[in-house]
């Protein structure tokens, strides 16, 4: 098998899924920006979905593979937290296309493209990053926080990058989650000049 | 016409493009849930496009107007940023079904189908942002960061909520984005336990 033509399609449908979603993508396109005849590329994939399946489990099993051999249970947890926001975005930097096309396809998937089997990389992914968090509380690093509210807060940062990054801007994708880690880490409030007392600003809730 | 059955269509189209995404959805999967023939929909509707293009725009739009009137410019600016937080989440949750089909047709859509004009709405929406922002480093009541990064920072966590959000969960969608607000505001990190590194908000002069 002519790997290199494989790697071709893989790369030209990913590219192609991300900016046209799935639906909007035909075997004819595809074949076509390879340079391809149909005929070829059905000789390499009976279908769409099984150009997509691989690519969006791949994209899901890997980012959790990435961050998980990045962490280490022997730092501070704020250490592991900064690992975390920013081996995800330097992994979403290096497989942008299969990201967005992954990401796609788990939302829109109206029957299960392996979604279930996604989920559970997906699981195992944010389960790290509240092991994470509750490491750093119980070490008295972070904040006593809803663990569960506090993960779908860092998840929100990074997982939205994608639908505004842009690659050609000044700041590449781990140098814009190093800093949402500052903030999230030190907040936006401002810290007093002197004093230690705190106003309460918060609404009645 | 009978705006009830106008309504109906919407009302069913909303729930089934957010569910199986645009393109899983056919005017036959909405005239049966709606119980009508393909005709009658057909005389309200010439196409999908005619349905979702009135619920995209109408989202965008409506939230852009929902947060820019529960804005008060004299109130301080951690004020003003939890309202936007918290009245994004009231939205979403009130019209949860418009906005996940608006975003998915936003996202996914190839080519323009009113996205010019409903981007001008989203840069109004995040641009209020943006002001509140500004004008709370301006004062003196949030640090000074970068203004666009921080924006990216808190519409992540509002704006990835759809993705997760479950409403017969304990927690209604604009109480998790209260705390949210309190996240993002003081941060996860434990404060120092004797130092006196507490917050405070210092008066607008």
């Amino acid at each position: 098998m002519p790997s290199g033509r494989i790697i071709q399609i893989y790369e030209v449908a990913c590219r192609q899924f991300a900016q046209r979603g799935f639906d909007g993508v035909s075997m004819r396109d595809i074949a076509a920006e390879c340079g391809i005849s149909k005929a070829t590329l059905y000789h390499y994939f009976p279908d769409k979905d099984s150009i997509l399946r691989p690519l969006a489990m791949g994209a899901t099993k890997s980012i959790y593979l990435h961050v998980a051999r990045h962490d280490d249970v022997t730092l501070p947890a704020v250490d592991r937290l900064r690992r975390f926001v920013v081996e995800t975005a330097t992994f979403f930097e290096a497989f942008r296309w299969a990201w967005i096309a992954g990401s796609t396809a788990f939302w829109s998937d109206p029957e299960a493209r392996a979604r279930k089997e996604r989920i559970a990389w997906r699981d195992r992914y944010e389960q790290l990053l509240r092991d994470i968090l509750q490491a750093g509380i119980e070490a008295g690093e972070l904040r006593s926080t809803d663990v569960k509210i506090a993960g779908r807060l860092v998840l929100g940062t990074i997982n939205w990058m994608p639908r505004w990054y842009n690659p050609a801007g000044p700041l590449k994708a781990p140098e814009i989650a190093g800093q949402f880690c500052d903030m999230l880490l030190d907040g936006l409030r401002a810290e007093a000049p002197k004093k230690a007392t705190r106003r309460n600003v918060k609404a009645a809730d």
